[in-house]
């Protein structure tokens, strides 16, 4: 099979919330795709608007030349990209597999080595944008590998989102989705705390966000953020405890290269408080909930 | 004097480089100015244009009907209001003094009282935007006091920018700008981080930004600030000294309220190590560099 064929089995595993209108958008341009998911119920609609099922992820590697994969937690990405009778394994030379999961970066420096080692083509292609952008086409997707195989995945890709970006070699898609979350952790620390200050100094946050949301403090945490937060929605736009999982991964990460980042420790120190009180459901802005007891 | 008079004849005390541009704006209008700078040398291309110099702040006060002050610390505040022959002895009935220092809210309210009970009215209208900001009359004010006396402002304080926002009584202008510190003293840390963990993790941190600045992550301190980061310019927009000394007043105030500020504490105690090393003068993106070492 060569390498340089544009892809026209596409597999899609891992059909969360994300996952199901990334793999919308690629059948609704007319690719055949090949599906699975831990359960099945959530494959329905695809299903009925023509994407074939697979009993594993293994199935889908081998019915497919192009392969992506949108799960929860890197051990889902280990178990099903190394785990016995798993993509790598199964999956025929020249295949090209693109895990889009915010996962570590190690792990798809392992990923890409065993892929290699089977004559296969790995990407590591995390996205920001969630479920909004997902939905509508419009997510960042951060690219580590080959530009060779990127050429290959960027029709597909393309179908997701239109800021694709190729940062380097195997990884360094995943260490720059850290670097998302690593200015974000505290940021929504800062908009959390700024909008806490005022509210208990008696100021109406809603006027102040009119105040201060056009100058050094503005960005997407206050604007977009900061009204969910006034209007106690707690709804997730981003999920807590998968917030955490990156935190996580991040500080793993940094703790490798020797690097100190007591700001992201900070801010994962919060949420974690947050996850003990349940509010692991709750959008990343329900931190405001802290400052409030 | 009436209270609705417009102002005729302006006072301007604080002649640093933000005073010098905001003062200059209200002598381009047209507008009668008196001044008055510790050192004269700063006045000096304002009298040119012709401002005339009073020799004390009192002297400002008895020779206007509005008096603006835009000077360093709280306690520079306090003594030239409230100092003996200061602004609110000398001051006429009916005088309006705006104070666009960044201050204590506590201190507005002082302020205010003792204005009131001399016959005069008091603002407190701090500002965002920096230096940039003042120059080009793009400044963000945020006042506190009552509606007829910023009515009575306007036609002044519209000369030094378009976002200007009544937050309520005495000293909400200046919590406001506490708010503004407060969420941007995190923002700086986060952003400083993931540049960092990009530059640790051998990213180009340009190419990470092109990837990350357009979503959740972006914001005017990842936008303008990152770009100076990567460049390693360290000049100042906004100091580090002066920097300090807004979260000093935000954590004491946050104290007097009994609300805990995890990141805003950990944002102070990053920017004093800076100032220790005699970093103080650098702008606020220097942070970058506790983090290289």
């Amino acid at each position: 099979m060569s390498t340089n064929q544009a892809p026209r089995r596409i597999g899609f595993i891992g059909l969360g919330i994300m996952g199901r209108s990334m793999a919308g958008h690629i059948l609704a341009a007319g690719h055949e795709l090949h599906v699975y998911n831990r359960s099945r119920d959530k494959a329905r609609e695809l299903l009925e608007r023509g994407a074939h099922w697979c009993d594993s992820p293994g199935d889908v590697a081998a019915a497919c030349d192009m392969v992506i994969t949108m799960v929860g937690y890197p051990s889902d990405v280990e178990q099903i990209y190394l785990g016995a009778a798993g993509i790598v394994e199964r999956a025929a030379p020249g295949t090209l597999l693109v895990d889009m999961t915010t996962s570590s970066p190690s792990l798809a420096r392992r990923i890409a080595e065993a892929a290699a080692a089977r004559g296969c083509h790995a990407l590591d292609a995390p996205v920001s944008g969630g479920d909004v952008g997902a939905r509508e086409a419009r997510l960042s997707i951060m690219v580590g590998g080959a530009q060779a195989d990127l050429d290959r995945a960027l029709p597909v890709l393309s179908l997701m989102g239109p800021n694709i970006v190729l940062l380097g070699g195997p990884g360094t898609g995943q260490h720059t989705k850290m670097c998302n979350q690593i200015v974000i952790a505290s940021t929504i620390v800062g908009v959390t705390e700024g909008l806490a200050y005022a509210r208990r100094a008696g100021l109406d946050p809603a006027t102040v966000l009119k105040a201060i949301g056009g100058g050094a403090a503005s960005g997407f945490q206050l604007n977009v953020l900061g009204p969910r937060i006034i209007a106690g929605d707690d709804a997730p736009g981003f999920f807590i405890e998968h917030f955490l999982k990156d935190l996580g991964i991040a500080l793993g990460e940094a703790e490798q290269m020797g690097l100190q980042l007591p700001g992201l420790s900070l801010a994962r120190k919060l949420y974690e408080q947050m996850a003990e009180r349940g509010l692991g459901r709750n959008g990343t802005q329900a931190l405001f909930k802290l400052y409030e007891s």
